[in-house]
């Protein structure tokens, strides 16, 4: 069974897409094909997006699913009119809430989303800038550090660091373990200081082997006997001095990053 | 008026964070202090969880806020005597669902967070990888971009290009126009077969030299005069080049991205 979806918001429709996915994922028999319509804040535009879903229903012969973050009635309206299960995001949230604080709400929908606070704003650019700038282990000075990931080449410390820093601020550098460190089963000298600023992503094996691939075909890098060395010892190191870590094969990014702040008791929300 | 809200989730809580704050950014006279309680997937943890919420309630003598994906009815059950005001961010859709496509939820929440599809995985990081090393405009072959940002320095590229990398796996590159572009008003031989693929962004120029004077004090980078003699000329040159652009002072990185996509037509969806 295959149906179609419209993410459907006055803003960026970001709101609308992440409840949507987490809805439709708990029906697993279904297939959907998912749209996003971001910016439908006049009647002109609702009334485009309210043709198109009419389109893909006589198309399909199947009832489209609309989720809807828009704040405006009257645009919500218009959409119902192309005939598709109209699912509204905020809707059985606002009468409690403003039962609950005795006040109504503004109206303003997605200014999560929408607005500027350039504290925040230079938080994250900040962060991101850090991430960038201490990404490759070499000559970096990790004091201004909130978080060390250390790891094997191609573990996924560098995306993680890049979503932490984007999404919650969070100044994490990222040190790759070198053959000589997994050799001698030793950090180096300078992030000794830091050890309770330490997190370890680990990965499988075959997993390694095949990102590697990818990335430089034929090489000994890539080869499975090479990582299975690379991450015995990097377990070895890590159990000997005690750094959390993490095998992060079947894991997104969005949940190592969950599971980092869990364990250091970062309670940071996101931007 | 302050009150203490809780993100509640059996996963990362990033989707009941996210329609949390979507929600409760609509009530403006309200100040909010908000806590994520991610991974709470037993009846211990959820009983630690509502002590905490409880606590909270005696010392603020204010009913907490709880927002909650667990999919969980007896944990749901064990946070609610607590107290606070429950908000299920899924209940309200569920049935309607099921009544549509003939089909029962399968129980498992946050899937779209927890567990990890390799395609996308791969899609994504291969995009990051791509964002990071076509990010300086140096020696840079732009055939395999998605898009290309170009701007002036620290006009918000770098981060839109990350962002949009790690949450839609879209290969953007990065071009800052140096000083010699805007003095002829030209761009370089190299971006010139791409011309359809551009996207500018501008930014006020008080804002642009306050950014700037963060990253180097007292420098001539950072003066207002020479701001503004960068934007102006970026300006005229996307207007010559015929290149879509947007001033990103008051933007979100979010809003940047979709409104970007939005230009395109590129209809991604996110992961």
């Amino acid at each position: 069974m295959q149906r179609t979806v419209f993410f459907i918001s006055d803003s960026t429709g970001i709101t609308a897409e992440t409840i949507g996915n987490s809805i439709l994922a708990q029906f697993e028999g279904v297939q959907f094909e998912k749209h996003r319509l971001p910016f439908i804040d006049d009647a002109h535009k609702a009334e485009a997006a309210a043709l198109r879903i009419k389109t893909r229903y006589a198309q399909t012969g199947q009832r489209p699913i609309v989720v809807n973050t828009m704040a405006s009635r009257d645009l919500c309206e218009i959409v119902a009119e192309s005939g598709a299960l109209m699912l509204d995001v905020f809707a059985p949230f606002i009468g409690p809430l403003e039962d609950e604080l005795g006040a109504k709400r503004s109206g303003m929908v997605n200014r999560s989303h929408g607005l500027v606070d350039f504290d925040k704003y230079e938080a994250r650019i900040n962060a991101t800038n850090y991430a960038l700038s201490h990404d490759d282990g070499l000559d970096v000075d990790y004091a201004q550090a909130d978080l060390i990931l250390v790891g094997v080449s191609r573990s996924g410390k560098t995306p993680t660091c890049l979503y932490m820093a984007l999404h919650y601020g969070v100044s994490a550098a990222n040190y790759p373990l070198t053959d000589d460190d997994l050799d001698k089963l030793e950090l180096p000298v300078r992030l000794r200081p830091y050890k309770d600023r330490l997190f370890g992503l680990t990965i499988d094996a075959q997993r390694l082997a095949q990102i590697r691939e990818q990335r430089r075909a034929n090489s000994r890098y890539a080869t499975l006997e090479q990582c299975r060395w690379e991450l015995a010892q990097a377990d070895k190191l890590m159990r000997r001095e005690g750094i959390p870590n993490l095998n992060t094969t079947h894991v997104s990014i969005e949940e190592i990053a969950s599971k980092i702040f869990d364990r250091f008791g970062i309670e940071r929300t996101m931007f």
